[in-house]
């Protein structure tokens, strides 16, 4: 298997690790107040309304089946379309809430959107030469699907995102020249995972324009669109491709709830101009689907499209109170982290994130997995290294905050924590060492 | 890639082709009867009622997690442990109606069983020197997987079941002597897909010592175990097994419904007698899940484990009524296969199945893909040419037939209409060729 190859530095710990890792320190530090993960809150999940849709959906499956509603119920109980039931639904969703024109014949629901992304990889990365971009820090799902595939990655930094498409310009211009060949680009454009950056405007112009000339498709992710607290919204790059170099990945884990498991991909109608090339994709993704999970459950579907349906289809309305909360969290994570860690000086800063579930920090000292583990354990507070999230060692004095599913109280007391080790941490950085 | 690599002649089909003729074939001849699929008779699917079991489910859930009910349901609705939330359950379920002892360590829940396949393969095939042992005519949800994977099958035939174990010896001998590894043995030994063939005692205990000794893994893939309509119940290898070496696959498809997409795989507590090699497969197996659908729905879950609970852990009773059906349906058919194809001559056949959902004929003539078509599209009978399912040609001039989702009606007049085009082909046959 070929290993994941990196543009600055090989990275020293698999992705499958670092997942492992996260998972257990959840699970070895309970007393911790967690910023660790970027659930979303619970507060406002109504399953037991949500269930009591799907009668409601049944009767819309059963209209476009052309089957009585009790037989709906039956067959929605059965193995269903590989590519989901509920196509229409989300694409009317992505239109209204996303500015996304799309028809149904573009989507395949998944099995939550992890799948969509292990579908795309599987389906984009066909030779030993293909290698995928991302951003440094990224996303730990789209760089362990690659390792689990055996997929090069290249990664690139933009420390001035200004300059994100002449970042990714110099790194293809770099990999050409060693005879590999770029062949998808992963972005979430919208309040990024792990470090809560926007895309700008421009820049979803100018990738989107190289990418079209270079024939590379970039993998939209989008699960934090809808949570923007501030500032004009952007428009999606899926919205924006007047080329078809862009799939459009979803999720209702953070807009309905996790548990449902469903994700969905949009294929552009010409994939890079080419409306075969669309069509065999999509052939090569549901091929693999069906091979995967078969169909995405029909129960957790027929909950989704009866909430879309109750919600005619715009999911604004019921996110409205998380967002709000959301909102507020961060700002108050925000104060509190003005008033804790201003006063320990020079060399602390963070971003003030327009939207999304995470912010970053960064230290002037080093603080990998072992820091974090010590940080839980005698300080009580879990904040995830950003060297996990990275492929060169750029990311070594950052930490990413996650403010989406505490408390207020959480969040003062555990900031609050997090100043006694960044305390500690200076203290001992101002001592001299001794052997 | 590498591409499947066959014992016997190379199949000129690739497997992701077949899984699409085949949904294809359902939805271009929507009139014709249908035994095509296997899918279970959805006649006593009552979701509404297996919807209301979730708050049980949750009372259940939040005294093993120690929370309040209320708390339960909105924990059940968010992200999960990857390896599931009601691995308790299942194992009670294997141990009352398999007689399988095991604890909830060694499961993991999965997204339908076919994810449990997909993950196996993926952990179990590391070195380009693998190979997965398969009978043919195979199940395609495995060869297809494989060839995804990129993963080499070598497919045996026994034509004596009762020398299953030595044609697997003879191919395993072969194998090594090219200089590659047998790695796996995947069987459905009750009630085959596609052939309803059932391994005998003296074949199960044969395979697994020989296996044991090789150490190859067994993947027992157990979809049908539950439907046996006569003769006595054998003891499931995974039961039998002292060694270690068989991992088994188990779904809720055909004893609840599919729509749930509940699968899981059961783990050996020492593989091959390494009690460590379990433990870090079962880890290979939760990071790759936690990479492809991060965990199994919850709600599906909870719907799952609210009906377990509701029977106390064993399904017999929950599907005494299909079973019932499919027995008399088997019976239906068999006896319409009597009444038509015996006065057709000689040289047709077919097997007596003790249970599952398929029955196979044996014909005459070759019946390939576009035979099936003529079939369904000239005298409105859909059948599946097992040459499908194979990976030589031995199986060119058979059919499978199911009797799982139609009427004694669609029986009685599918058997007539199969009659009809056998009647047509055996005349052209007897017919000279006209140029």
């Amino acid at each position: 298997m070929k290993r994941a190859d990196t543009e600055v530095a090989a990275a020293t710990t698999s992705r499958l690790d670092v997942m492992n890792f996260l998972n257990e320190m959840s699970g070895n530090f309970p007393q911790a107040i967690s910023f660790g993960s970027g659930r979303p809150t619970e507060r406002f999940f109504d399953m037991e309304r949500w269930i009591g849709l799907v009668p409601a959906f049944a009767r819309h499956f059963a209209a476009g089946a052309g089957v009585p509603p009790e037989r709906a119920m039956l067959l929605l109980a059965q193995y269903g379309r590989t590519g989901g039931v509920i196509d229409d639904l989300i694409a009317r969703q992505v239109g209204r809430d996303e500015g996304i024109e799309c028809e149904r014949g573009q989507v395949i629901v998944t099995a939550g959107c992890q799948e969509a992304i292990e579908l795309c990889m599987g389906a984009l990365f066909q030779d030993a030469r293909d290698v995928l971009l991302v951003k440094s820090p990224a996303y730990i799902g789209i760089t362990g699907v690659a390792e689990l595939h055996g997929v090069a990655t290249a990664a690139f930094s933009c420390e001035d995102p200004e300059d994100t498409a002449g970042a990714l310009r110099a790194t293809v211009a770099r990999l050409e020249a060693e005879g590999k060949r770029p062949r998808a680009l992963y972005l979430v454009p919208d309040f990024d995972n792990p470090t809560g950056a926007v895309l700008s405007l421009g820049q979803r112009e100018a990738v989107l324009d190289y990418c079209a000339g270079k024939g590379i498709t970039v993998l939209e992710d989008n699960p934090y669109g809808m949570f923007r607290y501030d500032g004009e919204r952007l428009p999606t790059m899926f919205g924006l491709d007047r080329h078809g170099c862009v799939i459009y990945l979803g999720t209702y884990s953070k807009t309905i709830c996790p548990a449902l498991r469903i994700g969905f991909a949009l294929l552009p109608k010409a994939l890079h101009g080419n409306a075969a090339a669309s069509a065999a994709l999509m052939t090569r993704l549901l091929q693999a689907k069906s091979l995967l999970t078969v169909n995405t459950s029909q129960v957790a579907q027929a909950i989704a499209g009866g909430l879309l349906l109750d919600q005619d289809c715009s999911l604004q309305e019921l996110v409205a109170p998380s967002l709000a909360l959301y909102k507020s969290n961060r700002d108050c994570m925000l104060a509190a982290l003005d008033e804790v860690l201003s006063p320990l000086g020079a060399g602390i800063s963070w971003n003030r994130p327009e939207g999304g579930f995470f912010l970053t920090v960064s230290l002037p000292f080093t603080f990998l997995g072992e820091d974090a583990n010590v940080c839980a354990r005698d300080f009580g507070v879990l904040a995830m290294p950003l060297s996990f999230f990275a492929l060169d060692n750029a990311q070594d004095c950052r930490l990413r905050l996650a403010f989406s599913n505490v408390t207020h109280e959480q969040i003062g007391e555990g900031v609050a924590r997090l100043g006694r080790y960044v305390a500690h941490r200076l203290a001992a950085c101002a001592q001299p060492q001794q052997d």
